[in-house]
């Protein structure tokens, strides 16, 4: 997502130190310490304006979860919406979400090994073109570097709209081997399910009656 | 799919031992003295009216094809396909393919373990009740069935038209521990794949524009 730079944004993440993280480097391997608790922690990459992240957070007190994203504007619009929906029911200590500014070609260097549980990836840029293929999210490439994150519980929850990239990311997961279960063609096919947080681009597709595909993956050995 | 008896259809597979089998048990742990050859066997479970078994007889005379159905019509209707592709090319000993009337529920008594090399199923009825699940070809408990029919190269090809069958066949062969691969959501989405020979229902659903789902089992040990 490419949004154009407004003044004014970094100076208003660098005030948000409580829930900002502008260098996630600073905390490979210290997330727990940094949440100053040993809950799982899920992470979700590409959070895009951040809906899904602030609403599972409030979803699930007992987990920890980072939003990344590499674009200001989309860390000060997930700030918002973690704010927004937690308001009048704020944490007694702070809060069981970061917000991380982070490109996700560098993931190692954001976290340690096994120190994830869980990988979110919603409706991750498809990169249609056969030669960008490398750049998609669940490049086997990437499930590498995912596989090295997470630990032994580890899971991947992948939904999309894109049906060739759901079928990309099928053949990637059972090519390497990985556990796939929960696999859905259509995750809302039956009513809105409940259980699920919605993203803002599900919420807009699931209107319009498009499909969305959602599969979970076992990666932890 | 059900069809309305005729009278002379039975006589009329009678007559046609070369290509027939109306007792697909007595050639049980024998399919490959009956051919008179070691070729690979590769099934089909529920020919319907026999387009995919007779095309693929015809391209690939290094294998062995046994169709199934369990009605007398299918039977007949198949048996014209066969002789009908084969016209004017006849093989110089026998046809490299057999129809056999049978239930897939007995299957196990049709072949023994380790004689097939591949199961073939082609838009097999999707079953969508929830208390019929069993009845679909691709329950597990199916799936146990074929994984003792096929040997250690043996594979399931699956297509079909119903994205309610294809998630729920993913999710039993993923529950299963079976390694998939060549996942397709939209087989024919850049136009018609010449590689695969088409039934007649395919035919149908990729004139109107509907995606076929496609994956490919691997279930030897």
């Amino acid at each position: 997502m490419r949004l154009r730079g407004r003044k004014g944004i970094r100076e208003n993440l660098e005030q948000q130190e409580d829930l900002v993280v502008l260098d996630p480097r600073e905390y490979k391997g210290k997330w727990s310490q940094m949440f100053g608790n040993d809950r799982p922690l899920y992470i979700e990459l590409g959070m895009g304006k951040g809906q899904f992240i602030s609403g599972m957070s409030f979803k699930h007190p007992d987990c920890n979860f980072v939003g990344m994203d590499m674009y200001d504007e989309l860390i000060r619009r997930g700030s918002e919406k973690v704010r927004n929906i937690w308001s009048g029911h704020e944490p007694e200590n702070s809060h069981n979400v970061r917000l991380a500014l982070g490109n996700i070609e560098s993931i190692e260097e954001f976290f340690a090994p096994g120190e994830v549980e869980r990988v979110y990836l919603n409706f991750s840029d498809p990169w249609p073109k056969k030669k960008h293929g490398r750049r998609r999210l669940t490049h086997p490439r990437f499930l590498d570097k995912y596989r090295t994150l997470l630990n032994e519980e580890g899971e991947i929850h992948f939904k999309t709209d894109s049906r060739e990239l759901f079928e990309f990311s099928l053949n990637a997961f059972a090519a390497n081997g990985l556990q796939m279960g929960s696999i859905s063609l259509n995750l809302h096919g039956d009513g809105i399910n409940e259980e699920h947080v919605m993203t803002e681009y599900e919420s807009k597709f699931v209107g319009q009656g498009m499909p969305i595909y959602r599969c979970e993956v076992k990666v932890g050995e």
